[in-house]
């Protein structure tokens, strides 16, 4: 299970990064071959280079998509190298649909690809989330992205959008406990500091620290409560001169942050 | 252009139904091979013995990639099968995400796969659209999905929330005409009637007339304005005793119920 996977590798590597693994084609160093084997190997060594300062990795479906028909078995490649280095996968794909198209994705990315867990859009409710936790896989839902023009949408209503959705995954998660946490974007400092009080204990998934601006200190100021938070980088450990330094310094600054 | 494609097709079928293509492996009928090869003929049947009375076709993403790591190969035969029948594919994959990982998606519908529209999931705002119809593709907005479980979402504030998504299309319309539409579920009468009045001209790609419950009579007695409507069937042609029949039977029961 995800959630037993993930306390495990908390454990062991004392870290709270994720690297998210966006194979972005124009990114890549010039020494790389575009080709699925040459993106294969990049991606190999990144995660070798990283596992010890890493507690967990997030491959982004939408770059391998990208990449050709071939995406998806390099995909699968990935996530069973992660697998070796004793790490779960957080398979960012965003999905989220009515109940039996929901069902085939939870199928695609436990059991074709073997994801551990997934991001989810839960625009079209509890229907949309069921089959990714049902079956027994973990499911994130977007909550809070990190990107400004979601805000017209997440802060929605009085209360705002974002606390219905926590309210439907602190929901889920009594039907299924240890199944369901949040994407908790770091760049908005109030509604951090209000999901934070919401959120009963489920874990965060933090995308949008270093490159989207967001930052450590100021993120963990406003995320006070004990849980589980995966603190992803993407671009600034995958592109770094020096993978593995970059996701040590990350940890420590996290570790800074919460104040041990 | 996906609209110019879509118009010539409606012209040349007089028919505004959209076929969706769900290979759900348990539905599938029993003497049909459940490899990709087996899937793919079935699924060039299907094609071949409807586009008399098909406008569209909409290959549902999640049932292709649950297939396994062959999926995207298949799902690039069946877009190149439909294109090879005049019609264009809109690709069911509700995608969704910041602006970088959208433009991954985008080249992966429009480049990888080949359609000509897709289903995006507008909750990230106007950053996750943009992407899919800056590079001349066409975007479906999903604003009333046609499931009970996301009202709660879709109707959320005062006005609801779908009118602030009919809102975002409409503005993304006047940047880029002709490149965007809605997902207008036919299962909600109040919302349908609403969104009728607030959505211009914008196509709309209207899932929920069979399987799910809607009703086509019920549904144009609602939406009275001159636009595009795709009316979406999905099982109840796929896995019909007759396909063609039903694609028939479902073409002449709109125009009955456009009263024409």
């Amino acid at each position: 299970m995800f959630i037993d996977a993930i306390r495990c590798a908390i454990g062991e590597t004392e870290s709270a990064v994720c690297v998210g693994l966006d194979p972005h084609a124009d990114l890549l160093p010039p020494n790389v071959s575009r080709t699925i084997k040459g993106v294969g190997n990049f991606l190999d060594r990144i995660i070798a280079e990283t596992a010890e300062h890493a507690c967990a990795y997030k491959p982004n479906s939408a770059f391998y998509e990208a990449l050709g028909t071939d995406g998806a078995a390099l995909l699968r490649r990935t996530i069973d190298r992660i697998h070796r280095e004793g790490r779960p996968a957080i398979l960012d794909a965003k999905r989220g649909d009515i109940s039996s198209t929901a069902a085939a994705y939870a199928h695609s990315a436990f059991d074709v690809l073997n994801a551990d867990a997934i991001t989810v859009v839960p625009y079209m409710g509890e229907d949309a989330v069921l089959p990714f936790i049902e079956t027994g896989g973990f499911a994130f839902l977007l909550a809070l992205p990190s990107n400004p023009s979601a805000q017209p949408i997440t802060a929605y209503g009085d209360p705002p959008l974002f606390e219905r959705i926590a309210e439907i995954a602190m929901r889920l998660n009594e039907a299924r406990s240890g199944h369901v946490g949040l994407v908790v974007g770091a760049t908005q400092r109030d509604a951090v500091r209000r999901m934070d009080n919401i959120s009963g204990a489920l874990p965060w998934l933090v995308p949008g620290v270093g490159a989207q601006g967001g930052d450590a200190a100021e993120f963990f100021s406003n995320a006070r409560r004990e849980r589980i938070h995966l603190v992803n980088a993407s671009r600034s450990i995958l592109f770094a001169a020096d993978p593995r330094e970059a996701a040590e310094r990350l940890k420590v600054q996290i570790r800074e942050a919460r104040g041990g």
